[in-house]
């Protein structure tokens, strides 16, 4: 069967047993191309079969499904006709590694964000009845996103006004690392029932290696029997909710995935499956070492340093004689937090995707004198920026954030860039802002951070090139002269484009350390042309902050990224695409140096 | 007995009856003084006993509460030593409507927004286990607060590492206006059981009048029953979590309350305490209609034009032959929705204090051609930042925000001042803001918007002094020239500033009705000195846009508000303080066309 010929639509021409040799030929093209160009592989080896099913049955792109984060969708993309963009994978003009509406109409929106899934199919549906339309609206949603607040604000609000659409659960035991919380506690009870365990399955291994913890399993494992007659299991949880809930099922068996999405789509009201899916699926090494391979670089990937690595060995440091806690909203592998939770199990916090509530617990540890840090990936800090300004910044507690993937991210693209962050930060009152160039600076600043009394932001880029000077000592609000030339234009950098800065001749280099404040004492005294670099969006950023500051004193050149969303998959690219260069910069030190000339001249 | 002389600590001297005859004493201050200044009257008079309850079994300050939103600390106040500062609740130099570090160690946090309490309840708590402490912390949270996803972050987090703590779950059966959502249906099931019925009450009634919804309620009740002998009550809900549950109690009865809080505080883990309190409690109008009691305007209050009723009015106006969808979360009666609500109800939705589910919500109904507007205030669209951006303006959905209580807010004070907004906003991508100087320029916008097929933001004060100009036709980024005088200063007016900006002699007067985009056409026109005037910080705002648009082309003279958080509660002092006067703009444009005109001789 030549299966690179199926899509969405010929696919319901399939025989049960066909559709699992389809999703055997998916999951080898997933491996194949997330070998080579890096991606999320765990968790799209385990939405296979359930992609599958969902095209089997519903009636796409007439129905619409919502997937929550949307890192899950390489076999979707593969069904819906982006078989050929799919082979480059998140690189420029590939497909996109999260759904994206300019790439398909299958794809309803643009996300890569957790928890906001269930919302928007509820907005879809809520239209479709008051446009009297007949859409199936799915939204599948992780475990791990399940811990997102704003997934309980709309269950609550579905529960108040109940809309037809199917939920999927998809329950793989853990979001990006371990999934923690009380939620996570609950699926492993309902992962434990007679309906599942008589299927056939290797997750019954798993499950009869489950500990038991005491009566109220036993008990509800008994109780429940009789419900699976209708294959819906009564389930107080979501029943709260007025969902109908159907499961635990295989999530790798077609047959009965396929039969309980027929059912749910003919529910009048809303529905919840609950799906057990392996992360890693079909490939040994992935299924033994989920987080591992959660995401993966590509073949011959980044040979660069990694600025997280330093992170979470300073904050080891810093534990062995301060009352510091360490936060992290489900990121500890990424932010390279492992070595710190388990050398410093008590101090340290793994809250789950949570940033609001991350936040707002940073500012309660720092209330009692506990020394907080919450590490977190610029884009998702987007989701506490409420709780900074008013929990934080308000309150002017001394909590540090420490700001991870910040700029231009690279592969995951237009929803993860971290170029937002000096804006929407600057404009929060009494908050600190720093970025390092390298690794030492970033060392030296989270130890100045240990003893500021104050909220203090540090952002930096995942990796750096090179150390390129000795940080001894940090003062608040002053920058670091990494050359003084003498020269009438002087270039001040931010972070990362220090990298840049180093290699320019003819000009002052300063490595504008603090965004906020500004040292305003080194501005007073610059004469000339005076070039602003950031990796971050051009309005609200470093070098408007600087251009208003210096009010028409000095010429201002801002170099940074342009104000719009930017889907570009490459941080090298995205750098020379907003002039981020040396060239560059180089050319407009050379233009600026001879205007000054001709204007001495004059 | 001399009640006046009543704390904190000689509290704990006083009999049951005693602590009942001192709440009442409370209730009648609380009731005078929010009569004469305004402020939250039914939320505190239902708090009353709860707090006296609270004084008496905690040992405050060492003890810590944590008091979410904040609104209802008016009894606190009193008893921790803020009596006199009560007086002159909510002017300025009086006593903040809400918990302020600044008056009071009793207060361990400024706090304003909902949901975020028991995050830092589960700060502090955690930080004294991690120093050894012996602090008791309590959280109380309204049952309206129940709706905000954070507080389901943080007990999800809670029941996968619990710390000690106790939550008071203050259940007066609303937020500020009807409580919506699921998680209200559940409480009123809780409210109905024996242990509760037992004991004497007024509200025993209401709950004999509670409909009885079919056989799992009555099923609950029944099966409840043994299970009061330890007044605990088995709650499958709050168990998931790891808290031990008890009650519902009369909220309204000190010795209930005293035992409760004693036993919970025994606890050695997490424990919640359900109360049952009556909005209003003691004040039978307020009883009656809490809606109207939520929060009342002092004697005398704002004489102007509501804005907030002219949108209600345009979007009921719009609904007549438009799909439009009109979106709130748990504003209905502040945002003047209450007339669409019940013309249209297949078209609102009250989502609950769920401002991030509101905004995707939105997007998922503007993704299948509704027109959605989302109404919120301006401080609490900050909780929907990410969404706004990721979910609604990445996918350039014609989402329209329709941010009221922008600006300054008067008696709210430092937690709901408006004024970031411009900021915030301004910086995300593809999203086009306005804002409108009185209520026609509002209704013209508003139907603009429902045209626009892209996101828009419309802010504006909740009043307005008098209609300025007629306005027949907005074009995208036009502004309005009121006077065009020829002269060689020019003042830009964002929104209510145009009220300053009409009584300006001497300079030409430009309604700057989009802040985004900028008229770049008008503003290439611009010779002379630009004056901006906004109702919003400086930083990243209006003034700061149009003067890195003009770079040094003309001279821009910024005038808003200070980078900082500002408590002053009074519109028309805040805007003194910010130069937003007739005699400072003036002096301003005086002293510039001195100086331009000295220029032109030289």
């Amino acid at each position: 069967m030549d299966y690179s010929a199926i899509n969405s639509t010929n696919i319901k021409n399939l025989s049960i047993s066909e559709l699992s040799g389809y999703s055997e030929y998916l999951r080898e093209r997933i491996i194949a191309v997330t070998t080579k160009n890096g991606g999320h592989l765990a968790s799209n080896l385990g939405a296979v079969e359930l992609t599958v099913a969902l095209h089997y049955v519903m009636n796409m792109p007439h129905d619409k499904v919502v997937w929550d984060v949307g890192h899950q969708t390489y076999a979707h993309k593969f069904i819906s006709g982006r078989g050929e963009a799919m082979e480059s994978l998140r690189t420029d003009g590939g497909a996109s590694g999260f759904p994206s509406v300019r790439e398909s109409e299958y794809d309803p929106f643009v996300t890569g964000h957790s928890g906001t899934s269930l919302s928007m199919a509820m907005g879809l549906s809520r239209a479709r009845d008051m446009l009297g339309g007949t859409e199936n609206i799915v939204a599948v949603i992780g475990d791990g996103a399940f811990t997102s607040g704003e997934i309980y604000e709309a269950l609550n609000d579905l529960g108040d006004r109940p809309t037809r659409l199917v939920i999927i659960l998809n329950d793989n035991k853990m979001s990006i690392s371990r999934n923690v919380g009380a939620m996570s506690k609950y699926f492993n009870k309902l992962r434990v029932n007679k309906k599942f365990i008589d299927i056939k399955t290797d997750i019954k291994r798993d499950i009869a290696g489950l500990p038991f913890v005491g009566r109220p399993l036993l008990r509800l494992a008994t109780s429940a029997k009789n419900k699976f007659k209708s294959s819906v299991m009564g389930n107080k949880f979501f029943e709260r909710f007025g969902l109908k809930y159907y499961g635990p099922y295989d999530g790798h068996d077609i047959g009965d995935m396929v039969s309980a999405l027929s059912l749910a789509k003919e529910s009048n009201g809303p529905a919840i499956i609950h799906l057990l899916t392996k992360k890693g699926k079909g490939m040994a090494e992935a299924e033994l070492h989920p987080d591992a391979y959660h995401g993966i670089s590509p073949q011959g990937g980044d040979k660069h340093l990694s600025m997280s690595k330093v992170a979470g060995d300073t904050l080891c440091e810093l534990a062995k004689d301060q009352n510091v806690a360490v936060i992290t909203a489900a990121m500890t592998d990424g932010l390279c937090f492992g070595d710190f939770a388990k050398r410093y199990p008590s101090k340290f916090f793994d809250v789950a995707i949570a940033e609001q509530h991350a936040v707002s617990l940073s500012a309660g540890l720092a209330r009692m004198g506990v020394k907080p840090f919450f590490g977190v990936y610029s884009t998702f800090l987007q989701r506490g920026f409420d709780q900074v300004l008013h929990d934080v910044c308000l309150n002017e507690l001394p909590v540090t954030f420490l700001i991870d993937r910040a700029g231009a991210v690279g592969a995951d693209g237009v929803t993860h860039q971290g170029i937002f962050d000096l804006s929407y930060l600057s404009l929060i009152p009494n908050l600190t802002i720093a970025s390092p160039k390298d690794g030492r600076e970033l060392a030296a600043l989270i130890k100045f951070a240990a003893k500021l009394d104050k909220p203090m932001a540090i952002r930096y880029a995942k990796s750096y090139r090179q150390e390129i000077s000795v940080c001894d000592e940090i003062h608040l609000g002053e920058w670091e002269v990494l050359r003084d030339e003498g020269s009438a234009v002087t270039v001040l950098a931010v972070g990362k484009t220090n990298e840049i800065a180093k290699e320019i001749k003819g000009a002052n280099i300063i490595n504008a350390r603090f965004i906020k404040p500004l040292d305003s004492q080194l501005l007073d005294l610059l004469s000339g042309t005076v070039i602003t670099l950031e990796d971050n969006v051009l309005h609200g950023g470093f070098g408007e902050a600087v251009k208003n500051y210096l009010s028409g004193k000095n010429k201002v050149v801002c170099i940074g990224h342009k104000n719009e969303f930017c889907d570009t998959r490459s941080t090298q690219k995205m750098f020379e695409q907003s002039g981020l260069t040396v060239a560059n910069v180089q050319k407009i030190v050379d233009t600026e140096l001879l205007l000054l000339e001709n204007t001495k001249n004059i």
